[in-house]
């Protein structure tokens, strides 16, 4: 199958290697085991049910696993569902690896890298630049491929950092717009945010919560590195506070994980340029299968809202 | 004066021509009468309580009344407050005549009618360019003039085309980043959203809400707008009601005054794009008299948050 | 059978025509399809499932069609549901009609139309009387079999005009105690608050939000509809915004969908009298067929409250 | 004065008989003691300040004493206040006596009592009667003269029983409408529900809460009363706990003072019921002094909304 | 099985007598019957389904049987869950009785009611002892086998005096520390505050709500109960009302069902050693099967957090 | 006077020596400057205004000035408020020192770090001990003078360490009734938790937030403090983190500070015991003054709440 499972609609048949995400056992209603799951390629994901299986099933269906599966497409309380018709586990002869299945940013690693260590170049403020840059060093292998989040959005091998660079290139064209804002604390702060998402979450694969991410939480650690960083470097002088201000504060309110309001301009900046690329990366994702004249299924994170594509909107380019 | 009352400090002497924007009396704790004034020049405002009044002074420094003044800065809980030591009206001898004195955006009004004429020409559907100019053209006039606010943020002469042009740079810069979203709906979106506030505000001096302003409000006034717009340019079709919902939807939720939440891309982007304009413009209004290493002083609309100017930024220009 | 699906107790027989309202397929855990029938006759609603379907099933029990069924009735998690033992569609022969078997106001429709006929002629504003008299001419047909809601209180046909007249009795006895209450306003107000659900609803059979309902609401689109009427009347005057408000906050807070709270008296009691009659109508539905001494079904739009029949109070008329 | 102090227009002068029905003592900013006094006669109330005082004055002007008083109605910060001009205590050759200076009820006490005997002498359930009739009895005097609250609404001699009659006038209306209620119950807990107020109040005169009021509050007491009435005249069965139910739930909620929310019809109709009259009560007495096209002050228990009076209305008859 | 059904964990398998506490049919998705068993023993509870159904077993698996079982503790979505392979009931000859299997206060009710008494014996005032000692007495038998809740925490036989003994023991080294403390009124709290728990609740089999407790509620119970006790014994003064405050209050607030916040040093200490000792019991049963370095199961009535047991805590006892 | 500002009732003479605590200069409604003092002795504060002040009266009566003053204790708006006639500032002939003039704690400094010190020596985690010893020898000093707050409650010198002990003890004894508590973890937990608060505040004497602690917040520093004492003492393991938690969620709820809620028992039970000692200490100062049969002042940080001391209780120990 070429297009990729994100791209079919309600009915289709697919025939087609996937990767299972996520294998969970469950018992059905009629009292036999079944597995739940979770099936990607690069363009998405899928949750489809394998009834009645042996003990060798389950041996066999784990996360990591390549299929090849053949099903179709159906519509399972408002959601998509593959309804499997045949699947087997791949062999060496499929010529296929687990790494080709994982969905990623829409750009290129390398090149992101770079666009945010010329940001870093461009800092005027040494201290900022030398805790931003010691601490983009000592992080960046796993920045580099690290989702965001677990769910909601950016949850793909690379999220963090695509959402990063997006986040910089937001941030530049308000600065032009406003120039009380310093942009050195800005883009340090943007930078510097969700870095310690890399030790809160598991890594690119079957994303999971740390024991540390969930009774620490990444805006601590990160207020610890930056700590840390500024002794290391011999750095003092209120801009290694201000800094840990703006990330303690990026979410903006106690009840959003943020143990203090913004009390600096840029840390307020810096909480909306994140709900931008976050709520634009969601209601993207939520749309682009919608047909025009139609809602998209309701997104959790945004108050539980469906998405309306106008009828003089365009349809989704691959149907 | 050179400086202009906005730049002020607490103790300086003062010894300027100030505009009468508001005069209110009230009865001293030991039974006097006096006059709360809020007096203004183009930089900012400032109150003083004249004490002591007779009839004449009362019937002498009312609203709208060019006065000369000599006074001192002081403190009154945490506020500014101007002292007065002499007090007279103006005459034609002086020179003087009020237009002069209230605080209006800093971008010349033409320029900006301008810039709105360009984004309008530029829009492909013709639906919504037609609408959009409809509108533009009918309130021209009192949207080049009107405040954006009674209070809060660009509550001066031109706040509301100002504000509306800054938001159309933001959304453009976005529309850059974020191909999906249509530059048509988000551009037209922003020029209407909050055009029928000259109705809802009673104009650039002495700002007030009409009744209808707070019966009916400046949201569903501009939903029926539209509605008589289309049917006079005999438009027809889903761009309509969809300009409608933006319009409905830009507080975003029903506590904020939109009984509709965005439930369309550029409706949510609309919403984000005002908070941002809306919200520098506070920060950027708190901070500009701060020195660096202080606090400003409380911004009721932002939570009650006090901001922080750091001690590496810059000193206020002009102290 | 006699009775109506509505006054079936748990453990019943069935044996009885019923029309099936919304048919919905499903996959069951053991990957059969099944479909989910919502059941109606005059009485009320029973979800019934069909088991084990043929792709020929799926095309026979559609919506709109009417069956002949037996079965039982049964508990499933504290909700009425019945066992389909047999079913079949309907035919000619079995001389029954869709209409018949949809639920309806317990009054005569014409006789209701009259009542607030006569309503109208008796008030004294003309203002309001003539753009009452022109909205209720304009929508009189559609709103005379609407419903007034998709579900909670008065979802059936003839629902919507069954609430305005159990509401203006209600409005009348409440004017005779409050002399300073403005008569025609407040009937104006009852009237016309949920008229524009002809347009946000679908229609009296399937019944289902409309685009236009979704994304505007009948709140807003009532507003409009008044200013137009007035423009084409060529009336003038405060009476044509105040009808507005009327409607505007019929709902009471924002949270509720309201953009203005209720500002003036007839508005604030428009808000309490729709709450009655909507409180009286959910209440005798929940409690209708409970037995005195035990407590009904939860009612989701009431807190999610049960209520207590007193066991001196007496036994449901029909069991 | 023939008007009554309520019907004094700012600017007005007073020349008027006054009761003080509180005497605050204060010290003003000069450091000089002053006296708040709020005086009142059957029409309202009005504050007043009496500066500079003497040992004399504060021994002279205590509540409960009738002043004769001349002075000009002003504007305080948008509330009326009376400037006093001159002021004496009234002897016995004034021929005023204090009862005759306070607002209450604008019906016949005796007549009030009367119609509430009507209504319990109608009941059908011997058990609801009985106990109705015991409690009425047991608190008829107090009933008869109390206010119903401290402020907001009904808070003048009489008031509770007014609004307990005004209830029942409403219920019954609302009775007729919707066979489904019990009359006998709806009557007997719009009697019953605000009755201990009697003890949670102080009395007519300057009332207050009770320490009793404060710990245990109306409610409680009341559910109390049921019980050992019920006791007293040896009634057993479900209609004791069912009448403690609708005064525990009469408040609605938990944050309103309800340790349970209603769960039987009669009980959720009471408390809309009591809210109808408390909040005509409260916007009929804001809006009685206000012109036609004019806003009302804030009525703070109305979640602090002001009230307008179209431009149509009439102007208040004494103007 | 020696261990108990609350020890056993995923994958274990079971072989065991365990009582059937609740048992309720439903209808597969396959359209067949089945039961869901509530099963306890001393120590814990479990649930199963037996899946296909004759009427012989819908009639044999009923509450209160104690059944002979093997099985295998399964995973349900994160809940523990007992796949039965084999299951009959029992006989004499099984020589076993539902009694022994109710899980129960690890205390011995003779010596917690004992202990009760020497607090009683021990305080100052008389009124407060009298009225304690006799409510105490009155309801000795049902306090002392009763449960203190249906859910959450001690919601077993026992479980209440277990909880009033706790909270004894708590309140004493309290009082020790704040001297300001009136012992007599805080333990008085703490003995009366929840018995009237003996009248809401069923009792300790199958534990329910009665309709008495779900329309009237412990609370407003107690306070009638110590009304009453006081007339019986003759006791006037303040004491009585004191003591209806503290339980009247001590669910703190009224969203938490309590119609007055605490007013009295006692009863503010009161809720909040009613906190600890609930919070206690919660978390000490979440965690009792967890291993160190993993999360309990979720507890819904502490904000539905997981809780942690630290990698350098203990494993649980019996593991 | 011997008996100290604290007992002083309404009404009654003062001729005492006082320290000025705070003094800020406003301006009276007349026009003339005045000087709002905050004076204060051991025993507590009293507020008062020096009216008409001379610039050398300005430059006299600063902070930090023990002054001899003669006036009358009087209410003003339900708060007392000291009335001055005659004021002077003193010398060395009145020997005299500011420092015996600051309300402390009740218990002597020295013993109360002995009494620290022997549980941390207790400790059988050493991981644990030397943390904790670590950071306690390091701000020992400030730890043992540091007020608790700004206000509320434990805001006097060396209140922050009475709060501590005052924790240990009620910790111990919850800690021998529950044996699932680790004490180690719990005492660590009590001794840390607030220890930042020496950096968060400016000390003893004017006690105001550091810029630090409006930006970072003491719990974010005190999490950045044992992530460097691990690190210095070469400690491992998740005893850190685990002591980062409590520190992190001590105050429960994100919207009381707490970026994570508790997760671990003693986690939980940290924020209860500081909530008891917290509560006590606030009514035990509302309550002290208070005479028997009569309400206290509102506590603002309890809900606004008014505490009533019983009829029952004694009276004031010198009154």
């Amino acid at each position: 199958m070429k297009k990729g499972i994100h791209h079919h609609q309600i009915g289709e048949q697919v025939d087609a290697y996937l990767l299972i995400k996520t294998s969970k056992k469950g018992i059905a209603s009629n009292g036999k085991p079944f597995l739940t799951l979770q099936l990607t390629d690069k363009t998405g994901e899928i949750e489809a049910k394998l009834w009645g299986i042996s003990p060798e099933d389950e041996a066999t269906f784990i996360s990591g696993t390549v299929v090849h599966l053949q099903g179709e497409v159906q519509d399972f309380r408002g959601m998509r569902q593959l309804k499997i018709k045949a699947i087997r586990p791949t062999s060496g002869m499929d010529q296929v690896k687990a790494d080709d299945f994982l969905p990623s940013a829409p750009r290129n690693r390398e090149e992101m890298l770079e666009e945010i260590t010329q940001y870093i170049f461009d800092m005027q403020n040494a201290k900022i630049q030398r805790i931003t840059r010691h601490l983009f060093k000592k992080h960046q292998k796993a920045f580099s491929v690290s989702p965001a989040a677990t769910k909601n959005h950016h949850e793909f091998v690379s999220g963090l950092i695509y959402h990063v660079v997006s986040m910089l290139q937001l941030a530049k064209g308000i600065a032009q717009l406003y120039p009380s804002l310093d942009k050195d604390l800005l883009y340090a702060g943007v930078i510097l945010h969700d870095m310690a998402k890399v030790r809160e979450l598991s890594g690119p694969m079957a994303t999971q919560y740390t024991v540390e991410g969930k009774l620490i939480g990444h805006i601590s650690m990160m207020v610890n590195e930056i700590e840390e960083a500024a002794k290391e470097l011999g750095i003092e002088g209120e801009e290694v506070m201000v800094l840990q201000h703006l990330v303690l504060s990026h979410h903006s309110k106690g009840e959003w994980g943020s143990p203090k309001a913004p009390m600096i301009r840029e840390a307020e900046m810096l909480h909306m340029v994140d709900n931008i690329d976050a709520k634009m990366n969601m209601m993207d994702r939520a749309l682009d299968r919608v047909m025009p004249g139609e809602f998209s299924e309701r997104v959790f994170a945004m108050d539980n809202r469906s998405f309306y594509k106008p009828g003089f909107h365009q349809k989704p380019i691959d149907l």
